[in-house]
């Protein structure tokens, strides 16, 4: 087996600062519940930045279980606008300052649409302020952009962003994206803001030119949400979860009710610190279990590349929930935005 | 381990007969290729129905690469016209039956569309004949219905379609629908025509009641294609892809020019043959690699089950695939309805 | 000019009560404004609704400026509701009675499409009923049904109605359409509910088979909205306004005022009781001028029909109106269903 | 009546060169028929351009009767391409020359949809082009682009296309764009191609800033379609349309065939010449018969703006007129851009 040789093929495809295996107490500022909702606020130095391959700032993330009910949707949306209206602060963002809204995505592949589908939905006023030299009171000066992609305009994204915002001049610009994930229970299920920038496309598809504060020469507010995982992170996933399987199967094979219930229906996950010895996970996964996760993942994604199946998926009901996240974004970025 | 136990629970989500694992041999009655195409056309009779939960009757599935290129969409097109008509042949449909096209699913699901987006673009004649009492020549007397899903109407679908089908009267049925599979590769690349019948809503949701010829007392033909997969799946495959990149590379190790391919880019699939010895799998997969794929398959379905993780997941670019794939059908239908 | 006898060809495309032409004091029950919603009840007997070619029954119609912005949204809102349970009394529909509702009209064609989107969002529980025996507190058992148009499906949709009645049998049904009118400034500024029953399409089609609480032996409750108007409609009205505005600038052609703004600018509706001597439409007019609304009408329908050009045209922010209208509507009858 | 003051406020909403009425025969370079097609190829010097407030240039307009019969379509698409390489010749664009293809309007909006979706079915290359140095023998080097429209940026349409450009730097742009007609059966039925610039927004909106060869310093192509029209327009029309019906009955009173035919099956613009007397006018028409097109316009404009009645309106049908378009369009836009 020598899938170590390729390891720097892999290419970490995440945008989730929570994916990567920091050594979290070292990073986190803060972490907090509020109903179905949890929030960590981290910031990541240079050197710490440099080791994960993303760029230094704060990174907040939202973590919630489903937004389908009325309450948990009303309190998702207060967290959400508690959250960007702090990072306003650490940017120091005044009432008066002027905003480009920018939408990155694809408006034909529902997955990707979320930004412009958000975008839509923020309320635009730099035109009437430019006609009548006044707004309303309550309304900051606000515009927005959609630049598309590149497999649809044959143009660099962030070429086209530097562009118009040169062409506007906004105090600071938010940018909202659909993100890839390392893991699949975090699709449509967390929300990402921070202020160190965003590489159109880069959790999807190849590299691409970065948008940050210093490529921009402005504060720039990043909100994302990941939409599309791919195979190889299922299959580690689900190989971690087996372990606990079969670590809660062990440490609870006395207890006579789960002889009434069957397996398929046992939460394992209601316990914590399920893990199995080196002896044990030798013989449930032979010598796959003794892989740490990065390697694991190495060889999944060395397993599945050649032959094609490395396929990105998004679930089934993203219809449903790209309309539901895109209408929360856009409410809660209005209500950071304007004052009505 | 007593995963045993709950194999009764383990729901088989395929509709896909190809995906099950029956002596080919004894049902195949014929396989071809043709340019991007591959067909196979099956019988199964009671016993073995009864076997896998499938109905007797004719199966053809054709397998394809992929319909964006333009000539592997005109090849597919005219493989599928050609498979259509042969189950027009054996279910002695004439050229003045009349028919009804019915579309399952649900519209505003991307991956459910398929039979709507297709029935939609099927020429329908009925209400044109109706009132002139004519047609021109070589068109079909047609009529097309979309019943819906029990999740948007509250009611069961087959009785929907039964009490259509004694309104209309046709005098053969034509139903297209999406579908699941039990793996990912056929996903947007495999049709699959039967005389079967059709369970709406089994590949995907709960076991539903059954249209076949004998429940609504006319000749059925079945279109799908499959659109969703689940979890297991995924992780299923890839243990087995797994085996064959293993056996692959000890068979390999010595070849020098492997030395100068990254692991990520040898298709290992191209030779034929590959396993692994009971040492070797024990050695690599320890317990796992013991177990045969109906039980893999029903440990992985009991450990992802409890905790929602067993979602069924969808091509990224599934509204593309939809599109390209329900114009393809719409127009070989047309095609082997009227001829025009 | 003989158009006279071609007056039996010309169908009044409307559904809506109001547009026709019958002494209003006879029909009217009870007229009241809220806010920017003016509501009309009226009952048309047998004999009045043969003479307007309409059916017997209560008919409500709820008029209003605009839904755009969130205060005139929620009050024409909560009027609906008020109207539709007035109607809920009218036809003694009790908290535990049955429901189906069933969405008219197409979804691939805009204004067309209101049924359909308005039904997609009302909550539907019958299934639930059946599975369970029972529902959560406050939940009526619903069901929804989208039966298409002739166009698409080649079935007559009355029919199709009928029978899925014929199977769910609920205790009342409620029909959403989009609607004809006769009047360009009620096309998307006018709810109209009646238990008089609907003919699918009669607005914007041929004349199609009625559905009514007669034939299907239930209360029915049809809900619909004007979408389209046609082009002999946009001139009729244009006539009688260019009456309006000649006899303004008569009454007001020596206001000094008047000759400081534009024509353009000067809103003549504000006067009542502006009309014109018959010397003064001969003056202006010609023969044109001395004919009555009908005959006016009659001889346009004769004019645009021939050369094709009596189109029904819609308003170019179609789009948005139909989703704010939609979920105005199935929300207000998510209301009156459920008590949640 | 004191309409005439107020005819400079009157703005004359039509891009369609073929809608105003100058001196035929001083512009007309060729005018012939293909099919069901009618091509016009006229060139505005500077001189007409400053008389109806357009630009100086080629202008050929294609009109059709309708694009859903298939030898129509193709037909359609024949003599587009001819007519977009005729321009391509008249701007000297050579093989080898690199394209951005502009789609202005708005997604959400269906008549406003047809430039987007046209572009987004244009063949780009750019990117690959910029990736590997070369592309296919056949391909030319093409980006696309979407601006949006003011009303959702914020941002003035005609400055993001110039920053883009100067951003891409393509040898010859193309911008596909929706107009509006002063005639309502040009709607949806005619292919406008210039190469004297346009003004974004400049048939439905306000008056924006005009993007030409001159002000991005390179050749323009502008394609655009009708697809909106005002009531005014469909007013106007409607007069006109009275007085040639008025003088065919006159003519053909006492033709026998015509007592048997309904007035509304009987197709007057089939004669030719049709017009009335001053006195038949007067007589039947009144004061408003005496007026010229443009002083009748105008009226009308008066009378249906103060009471917001004078809306942009759009067939019912224009889901599929825009779909079908923005094939032909786009069809036609990769044959003539690519040689394949």
């Amino acid at each position: 087996m020598d899938s170590e040789k390729d390891l720097s093929m892999f290419t970490t495809r995440t945008d989730l600062v929570d994916d990567l295996s920091l050594n979290k107490k070292e990073i986190y500022e803060e972490v907090y519940e509020e109903g179905n909702a949890k929030v960590s606020r981290v910031f990541i130095n240079d050197k710490q930045a440099s080791l994960i391959d993303k760029k230094r700032g704060y990174y907040t993330t939202i973590s919630f279980s489903d937004t389908t009910d009325h309450n948990n949707y009303s309190n998702v949306k207060n967290v959400f606008i508690k959250e960007l209206n702090n990072m306003f602060s650490k940017e120091n963002i005044k009432d008066d300052d002027t905003c480009m809204v920018i939408g990155l995505g694809n408006s034909n592949s529902t997955p990707d649409s979320l930004g412009i589908k958000t975008s839509e939905n923020v309320i635009v006023t730099k035109h009437i302020y430019d006609l009548f030299g006044t707004l309303e009171s309550g309304y900051r000066i606000t515009s927005m952009f959609n630049p598309g992609v590149m497999g649809e305009t044959g143009i660099e994204t962030s070429d086209v962003i530097t562009k118009i915002i040169d062409l506007v001049d906004p105090s600071f610009v938010i940018v909202i994206d659909a993100l890839a994930s390392l893991s699949i229970d975090r699709v449509c299920k967390t929300i990402q803001i921070t202020n160190a920038g965003i590489n159109p496309g880069s959790g999807i598809g190849n590299k691409r030119k970065e948008i940050s504060s210093d490529s921009i020469k402005r504060p720039i507010i990043a909100i994302g949400v990941p939409m599309v995982v791919d195979a190889a992170t299922i299959v580690s996933d689900t190989i971690n979860y087996m372990e606990q399987h079969f670590s809660y199967n062990i440490k609870n094979k006395d207890l006579k009710i789960n002889k009434l219930i069957p397996s398929s229906k046992q939460n394992y996950l209601k316990e914590k610190n399920l893990s199995l010895s080196s002896e044990e996970k030798n013989y449930f996964f032979g010598k796959i279990g003794t892989l740490d996760d990065y390697e694991k993942r190495s060889l999944i994604f060395d397993v599945l590349t050649p032959i094609g199946y490395n396929l990105m998926v998004t679930p089934k009901e993203v219809d449903f929930l790209v309309d539901s996240l895109s209408k929360l974004l856009s409410e809660g970025i209005n209500s950071c935005l304007h004052h009505i």
